[in-house]
């Protein structure tokens, strides 16, 4: 079935190696994050997917001043986003996000998310950024910058073997 | 009681004339707006009343273009807000923000709405702002303008008689 | 690439016709939409995106009370959500989301969401939901219902010839 | 000035003596939480004090299971909130909610909230909830409960002397 095929895409690791980095992000649900069916509004777990990546991004150093400083990036825009949803969230839940970096080839960052409730895995999601810098020919746009292996390497991926 | 007396004090019209403008702003309820209870989450009426100031503003002229360009304005920033809920607001209802300057004096702009649903009055709202001029000593800080006259006159406030 | 595949398997139509109804739900970008970068925070096209799937199924005469008065759905929940970023929304944008439904089989139906800003295509979504009825064996469980052809035929999927 | 006797008005303990119980709630200012000024957008922070007065109801032993239980009480809904903003928050600030309730009277259950940043006061806010229970005349109503001593002195209010 299609939404078993996408589950597996989210969760196959690209070269048999489990991801060298991982952060967790902690969240504890909140009755306004819930909708009147009584679980987690969804676009919630994407702020907290945000939120994790950003941390992600900081615990492996790097922060939005040396990603400027060191690689002339001034944002860490999104392209793709997407989350599979096998159990709900509910008020009062605490909630661990473990967050890895699964690809990190050309110019695209994927960041995968996997929400816990203690070990019970509810939502599997994933966020695919670029790396932004000023356009050689017009400073007023930006250009995905080829990523250098440096930020790999931060980031904890391997890369192809 | 102190609550009947907070709702008068939305309520009452300082100088005994209607103000002379007012603005609508339009919002449907949707599915993720509603808590457990059912009913919006508090927090949304205050992203409506939020949109409704912005776009009272941007209809009495002062968009963020004029206020920089004609007084130097480079944003206009809430010191205070309050609501008061009469009646619940849920999924599907078709509600109309009525929107009016109360106060217009000294540095404060008090910006008052009232949301109804059909004729029924749902909630009383209130943003006080100021306007941000950079501050002459230190063009990183910021001070709050004397308002203009002709701020007042445009928002429809007459002022005292 | 990668992202050029899932960004095509969002799009294509599966079986070369266009769907065959289609509803356009609009939104107005609002300042607190938006994140320090300026732009839309992508958790709330997922809230537009939602409000729109909700809107889609109520104009195809799905409402709540059809559903479980005639199908004894409870619940349309969420399996699965997605969306790919082509340019960035900002304050004060006027979008259009048109939504169809692009797959209506064996337990899921597929929503797809494009956003657009005037003819410019900006965000490529989708919503995979099922429709969960009570479990024969426990009724406070839920089980997902075989989707029914009239439902099918409601939401204008045609299926496959 | 009015802006200066609201926050008066908020922050006067009643009767001389400060309250006895205070609960503190965490958060982090996320990057989503912050508008095109770089500023934390209020509305976040009435999610904020809501998720704190909620967590303050528990500390005190107020669970909704025993609010139930002891006192047929099955929602405790907001009929006022408010707050001041001194000074902004930002991405990456750590930040600290200080509740306490400071009037519980009649019907009306008054929880102030200070929000701080390490020792500055960014934020005073607070809500006016009362307790519901079913109306006698028609269940589907609701009616607001007088507030049982035990209530507040559960809550850490001791009372007029």
């Amino acid at each position: 079935m299609r939404l078993a095929a996408a589950r597996l895409a989210i969760l196959k690791m690209p070269h048999g190696d489990p991801p060298m980095k991982s952060a967790i992000y902690k969240v504890t649900v909140e009755f306004g994050d819930c909708d009147p069916a009584n679980i987690v509004f969804y676009p919630n777990f994407f702020r907290w997917i945000n939120a994790a990546s950003n941390h992600f991004l900081v615990q492996a150093g790097l922060t939005t001043q040396r990603l400027g400083d060191q690689f002339g990036v001034f944002a860490v825009p999104i392209m793709e986003t997407g989350a599979t949803y096998l159990r709900p969230a509910t008020y009062g839940d605490e909630l661990e996000i473990e967050s890895c970096v699964v690809e990190c080839t050309g110019k695209a960052i994927r960041v995968q998310h996997r929400i816990r409730r203690g070990t019970e895995l509810l939502v599997e999601g994933f966020e695919v950024r670029f790396l932004a810098v000023p356009h050689p020919d017009d400073p007023r746009r930006m250009k995905a910058l080829q990523i250098p292996d440096e930020i790999c390497a931060a980031l904890g991926y391997a890369g192809q073997t």
